[in-house]
C-alpha cells in the first residue's frame, strides 16, 4: 500500500471521516473501537452467486468489481473505488446473491452490517440523518448514471466514462471497461482509434 | 378517476400509508394540514429540460413519464405509477433538470419538497428512520434494475418488464415501451411475435 502503509492510510480515513461527518471524539471512538477495518489481496472473491452476504464494503484504498458469469462469460456491471461504497442487495432482497464481487487491486475496506448499523444507529441516532442524505445522493448519481447508459450512443458512453471517471481508465484494463460499458472489446478499441484521430 | 371519486382515493391512500407507516393521529393529521394532493391532467408537463425543481411527486393515481429529447426524439428513463416515487435530480446536484417529466394518464399526487420534509423531520424524528429505509430499499431496487438492463438482451429486457412489470404492458402504448427498453418499435413487434409462436 505505498509509502505511508497501512496504519497511515487508516489513520487518515478515520481523520477524512471525523470531517466530513464532524464525529465527536465518543462517536470516533465507538467506531474505532469496532475494528472494521479489513484487507484482501488482488484476485479475491467476497462474494458468489448463490451465497448470502450482509456485508458491505467502503472502499478506503483499492478497486472492487462486481459481475455477473452469462453464459460463461463476465459481464461487469460496478466499478468501487476509494470513498465509495458496495452494499449486497442480499440485505434488501433476502435473497441470494446473483451477482459477484471481487478484488481487482489489494483492497483496505471498512465494513459494516445491518447489526452493526444498528448498535451504531441506537446509540448515535443522529447517524440516522447522515445515512439518510447519504442513501438518497446516492440514489440521484444512480439515476443518472442509469439515465446516462440507457441515452447514450457506445461512443458518447465512452466520452462520458472518459470525463466522469478517467481515474478507472488509468487502472483497469481494456477489456474490463468494455464489459462494464456493455459493449465488445473490439468497439472500444474502435471508439478510441476515431476519438484519437477526431 | 373512475367510481370511487377522487376525496375516495385520497381517503384509501392514506390510510394505506398510515398503516404500513404506523402514523400517529398526529402524525396524521400533521400530514393532511399540509394539503399536499395536486390533480394534473393527462399530457401535463411537470418538469422541463433546463428547468430547476425541488418538487417530488409521489403517485396516487396515474402514471408520469421521464424523458430525455435528444435530436428531437423522446428516449424515456422512466415510468412512475401507483406508489412510487419521482425525485428530481436537481435537489441533490444543484443543476437544472436535464430531463422533463410529463403525465401519461390523468394524474393524483402527493407532492413534496426539501422544505417540507425538513419541517416534518423536525417535528417527528422518527420519520427519518422511515425515510434513510425507503431510500435504502429504492436504492437496492435501482440498482438490481440497472444490472438487469445492462446484463440482458433485448429479447430478456422484454421478457423481465413482462414479469415484473406487467401492468406496464396493459396501460402504456407499445412505441414508448420500446423507447423505455432502449428498442426500436420494430424490434418490439419482432420480439413479441416470437414469443407468441415460440
Amino acid at each position: 500500500m505505498g509509502i505511508i502503509g497501512v496504519e497511515g492510510i487508516k489513520a487518515r480515513y478515520m481523520e477524512e471521516m471525523t470531517k466530513m461527518m464532524c464525529f465527536s471524539e465518543e462517536e470516533c471512538d465507538a467506531i474505532k473501537s469496532l475494528n472494521l477495518f479489513r484487507e484482501f489481496k488482488k484476485g479475491s472473491v467476497l462474494l458468489k452467486e448463490g451465497q448470502f452476504s450482509a456485508t458491505s464494503y467502503s472502499l478506503v484504498k483499492g478497486c472492487l468489481k462486481s459481475y455477473y458469469m452469462i453464459d460463461g462469460e463476465e459481464q461487469i456491471t460496478g466499478f468501487y473505488t476509494e470513498t465509495e461504497l458496495y452494499t449486497p442487495s442480499c440485505i434488501v432482497t433476502n435473497k441470494p446473491s446473483k451477482q459477484y464481487l471481487s478484488c481487482i487491486e489489494d483492497c483496505l475496506v471498512s465494513i459494516s452490517n445491518p447489526e452493526i448499523e444498528s448498535v451504531m444507529l441506537e446509540r448515535f441516532p443522529r447517524f440516522e440523518k447522515l445515512c439518510r442524505i447519504s442513501a438518497e445522493e446516492l440514489l440521484a448519481k444512480q439515476k443518472a448514471d442509469f439515465d446516462d447508459f440507457k441515452t447514450a450512443s457506445p461512443e458518447q458512453r465512452y466520452i462520458n466514462l472518459t470525463k466522469n471517471r478517467p481515474d478507472l481508465l488509468q487502472r483497469i484494463p481494456q477489456y474490463q471497461i468494455a464489459s462494464y460499458l456493455g459493449l465488445t472489446p473490439q468497439s472500444v478499441s474502435r471508439i478510441r482509434r476515431r476519438l484519437l484521430t477526431a
